[in-house]
């Protein structure tokens, strides 16, 4: 088996609880891969040979950055929708159904190719590990579908058929929580990790949410759920309730709601680029953080809401305008992410841990927010 | 001469008042070049042919971005000073010492290489003309060297003595103005096109702000202005009545402000990527748009304010935050930033102008700030 050595490292940030607080930082450090695993971390001048040799000339060595929640199956894109609001129109969630439209006249080929492009795209961004969620097909044979697509390019992903209610189903959304759970619960599962659910307003009530996710993981399914994008609710503490191990948006909270998410496992994943493309308020990262909630920053890449792609552009409003310091965003897009998907083999660089490791362009990742809107990815592996 | 023909273009922007209004699309275009400059534009299906040939497959091209403010001829960052404003300190123009302090020590080399990798960073972000000011040396010396070196990158060269008074003119800042306006620069004068003064409390007055465009212009350089960052004060109309070419923040403007910008030749210029990396209010684009005022975008790029190089990044900023719709901001960006620069050979794509194309990795520039921080820059040419 081939090592490499990646050494001259200026600044590792490994977010290794044995090496210190939060981004657990080292100087002047190297790493030594072994068959996509870290074999060895430590200062540079003390490194083992290995078969081949990188030197990082200074740079700053991050972790690649844990996107855990995307929606990346999907055809057409919304341009207008988004001029439209950005000329003054709210954000409404009924644009999904538009999406939906040309999603399922789309073939497999052409979904798989635009999923693939803008994985490469998030990829080149510095994303090693992405989830991808179903809920633009919302018939049996469309979320199967997006599900084995999505597999393809991920093993993280997230039946989202609780998206919204289609439009065949307007005015009987009951029936359509019963093929959630049902049928197309039965096709998707194996193809899905995860259980997710749009509980909001215009979308799935709390008993219905409660329904899915319960569905989901009697199916042996983890739960995960959309919830305070547009207003309070009770949403946040349910998820908490079912061990969920993410609720995302989080942008509107309650008091209790942040007790909860502080006195549980369950992630608070915050997606910034809503926000930024949304023109609503941002979710307060600093209320969480001091409560002592775990927290992560996503994309939420998808053609409506957030069409960015890019966690570089997260971090960089995460600290612009959510609160957070330049390492705790970094943390939130790296172990932050890991710990959304309840994963200890990625957001964290020691021994063992998968080798996912992003060369910056800059000696520390204070830049990613200090030079915003620049691409600073030299290299990722 | 080589001639290239770049065809099946899906949407061409030329800024071209006799094509349209504002950014004056062409659908299914296709563009003639020759010797680096436009030979022919028209639908690409009557596209004469040409010895090379690139396929635009459907993407659409722009002019590339005109960055009329820049301050590349330094050494060292700030990154530290960033982090403290994220937790909460206010931006202060006394920064810019310690900036000057580092530059000084620095070998022309160094100061070279740094602005080099800065102007090819632009340029793969779609910038294909960049103003850059000097005003980190401060002395009859580093004001000349860094004008010298700036000559090397770009023609559109500015003498910015009159950045701050330097710490060794303190207390008596009328000597400094002596020398900026007299010794320095005569000494300046063969390196820069353009003389700029930072009119604001804590650097020059209106009275020094006078004297010193006043005598740059004596020595036929033109006029531009930084007013308007910090608070409300007459600077805007001073660079009016002086016939600036520029006057650039513009973040507090009164009515009369706006009113002297609308009935001028002045463009206001917005550099949104202060008021991101220093938290201030954003400025108002729509006011100055509405009352007729040009407008234009710049990065501002420097190591304290604003470090982005990211003409891109500050499009998507104007739309969500300045009041800009997305064809107004990338007019800004090209033409705006032309005519700042008073240039009628670039951010225009007619016959006879400079071939500055850029091909984006999308069907419309309105993914610039739909698809924030996404590198979306397929092909700079
Ligand atoms: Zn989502
Ligand atoms: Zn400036």
């Amino acid at each position: 088996m081939t090592t490499t050595l990646i050494d001259d490292i200026g600044l590792l940030v490994t977010n290794d609880p044995q090496v210190g607080e939060l981004t657990a930082e080292l100087r002047n450090a190297a790493v030594v891969v072994e068959d996509g695993m870290i074999a060895w971390i430590g200062d540079s001048s003390t490194a083992p040979a290995a078969d081949e040799h990188i030197n990082a000339a200074g740079r700053c060595v991050i972790p690649g950055f844990v996107d855990s929640h995307s929606h990346l199956v999907f055809a057409g894109d919304r341009t207008d929708e988004f001029e439209a609001r950005m000329k003054g129109e709210r954000y409404a969630a009924g644009g999904i159904r538009r999406t939906v439209g040309l999603t399922r006249a789309a073939t497999d080929e052409q979904l798989l190719a635009n999923a693939t492009a803008l994985v490469a795209e998030m990829r080149a961004q510095g994303t090693t590990t992405v989830e991808i969620k179903s809920g633009y097909g919302l018939t049996v044979v469309d979320e199967t579908r997006a599900l084995r697509l999505a597999r393809e390019l991920t093993e993280e992903t997230t039946f989202l058929g609780a998206h919204v209610v289609p439009a065949e189903y307007a005015d009987r959304p009951d029936d359509y929580v019963a093929l959630v759970t049902g049928e197309m619960l039965d096709a998707v599962a194996p193809y899905a990790k995860w259980i997710d659910v749009f509980c909001e307003t215009g979308a799935f009530d709390l008993d219905q949410a409660r329904e899915i996710l319960e569905a989901g993981m009697a199916h042996g399914l983890g739960a995960r759920m959309h919830a305070g994008q547009l207003g309070e609710s009770a949403a946040v503490r349910l998820a908490v309730e079912l061990g969920a191990a993410s609720v995302d948006h989080c942008t509107f909270l309650s008091d209790a709601d942040v007790d909860a998410l502080a006195g549980s496992e369950t992630v608070a994943t915050l997606l910034p680029g809503v926000e930024f493309s949304t023109r609503q308020p941002y979710p307060n990262a600093r209320r969480l953080l001091d409560a002592g909630a775990r927290v992560a920053i996503a994309t939420d890449c998808n053609p409506g809401s957030s069409f960015t792609s890019s966690m570089p552009f997260c971090i960089a409003v995460a600290v612009r305008d959510l609160g957070m310091s330049p390492a705790e965003a970094l943390h939130s897009a790296t172990a932050g992410g890991a710990r959304a998907l309840r994963r200890d083999d990625i957001g964290v660089l020691r021994v063992g841990a998968r080798a996912d490791l992003v060369l910056l362009d800059a000696p520390s990742y204070v830049h990613l927010a200090y030079r915003p809107g620049v691409p600073l990815i030299h290299r990722v592996m």
